[in-house]
């Protein structure tokens, strides 16, 4: 998908809601457990009552191979659903990868060639041979990681090098690196202030923002530092919509959440 | 397993040699596509000519996800196969894991009991939340990016940070976290002057070294600047040993080339 069809799609759909697919055979509603494949019937659930309020569907790869090959095969049933039905959606797979050059290759071809993501997210920690490899696959996005929401981010992330902390670096540095066009950017909704000076290293990028809900972000506020003229956000939400109720009703409970947060994007889209 | 029971391996077999078992469909030989499962059967090859060469195995996760369901098998049936056959190897899924807390246990779990690997690699930019999840397992390894073999290392992990290259403050930092007795650190061969200075921070760490052979390391130099009273060393080869050979005779050719190794090494214990 081009950045231009993911920008349609949010203007056409009055959101940039991105549903996290973390999927936790403890937390899905018992009565799931005694099919043949859980976690693809509680995917395939959620997207057939969120698939109008979101633009992307972001699987945690952590939560698939938790599960080994069983969980494999519903990362594959899940995605390849998702692009069956609703091709129009964002698919990002959340898998945080990054290796020497060779390497990095065989993971985009894992997630952008088998699996058909649109994106993917990579640590930048191994530098320029390690995410370079991602940025070649066209109309393929590579989420790098910048300031992330939990707590460790503080640990190196935030510390100064040359007067710049990290992950400013991180931001600087990786637009000279090759097609770096096709990169996006995570960034901690818990980190709001943040935005403002991240904009000005990166106007154009777009940004996944987690952390709103279950982490405690704003979303005014992480639009009124972080939006740009082709909005450029991608605010994520897992916990907070997929496990609304562990019921019966878990697939409303998840689109009513999802709504609420819709409608509080389309007031701001106005 | 134990620190003490690796140590044992190495000083018994006379090897701290790791072979990693990075498998690319291109590069095994061709006889072998025709087996069901090339990737096990090339593997199996490898191990069953070399397991009283090398004290670990190291199968690179990329290498495997990039051929779905049927790489992850493979992945499944090669550290059975390891664990089944050669219990007192270690075990090391190089797979740069690492993500916020909740998520991080999924990965340890996936790695550590669902496949049952003795240690895994994982990334450091997120901090120890992060990695605290895979610490807290007994008798399992986190083996930590601190300053890898590549090119790119050179973009973030050797800038100064309050006077200390970046890849200093994680070892100084990590020797903070929770059951950081359970840590390992990944360092380049390709720096093995920076090994004196590392020693310095992390004396009784075990590091885990590629970049002997195809990366240009020296296993004497490494043995010079790295070596502690335990060995504190286990050296990865990957490509010069497994594609020492792509015909017929390619598990005799990886056994001669591991041997050299082992040779040098035995040497060095002397």
């Amino acid at each position: 998908m081009t950045t231009e069809q993911l920008v349609a799609q949010i203007r056409k759909k009055k959101s940039f809601l991105s549903i996290g697919l973390d999927i936790d055979l403890n937390k899905i509603p018992p009565h799931l457990l005694q099919e043949e494949d859980p976690i693809f019937s509680f995917n395939k659930a959620i997207i057939d009552a969120t698939h109008h309020l979101c633009i992307a569907y972001k699987p945690n790869t952590a939560f698939y191979e938790a599960y080994g090959i069983k969980g494999w095969k519903a990362l594959e049933k899940t995605i390849k659903y998702i692009n069956q039905k609703h091709p129009e959606i964002f698919t990002i797979a959340d898998a945080k990868r990054g290796d020497i050059g060779n390497t990095s290759t065989m993971y985009a071809k894992a997630f952008f060639e088998d699996l058909a993501f649109d994106s993917v997210t990579v640590a930048p920690y191994m530098g320029k041979d390690s995410v370079e490899p991602f940025l070649a696959f066209e109309n393929k996005h590579t989420i790098l990681l910048a300031l992330t929401s939990n707590p460790g981010a503080f640990d190196f992330q935030t510390k100064t090098v040359d007067g710049q902390e990290v992950y400013k670096q991180v931001l600087v540095t990786s637009k000279t690196w090759k097609n770096s066009e096709n990169l996006m950017y995570v960034v901690g909704a818990t980190k709001a202030e943040y935005l403002a000076e991240i904009r000005q290293i990166i106007p154009d990028s777009f940004l996944l923002v987690p952390g709103v809900g279950a982490q405690g972000g704003n979303l005014q506020d992480v639009c009124k530092y972080g939006m740009n003229k082709n909005i450029g956000l991608l605010i994520n939400s897992s916990r907070g919509i997929i496990y609304a109720s562990n019921k019966e009703d878990f697939a409303e409970a998840a689109a009513e959440k999802a709504k609420e947060l819709q409608l509080a994007m389309a007031d701001i889209l106005v």
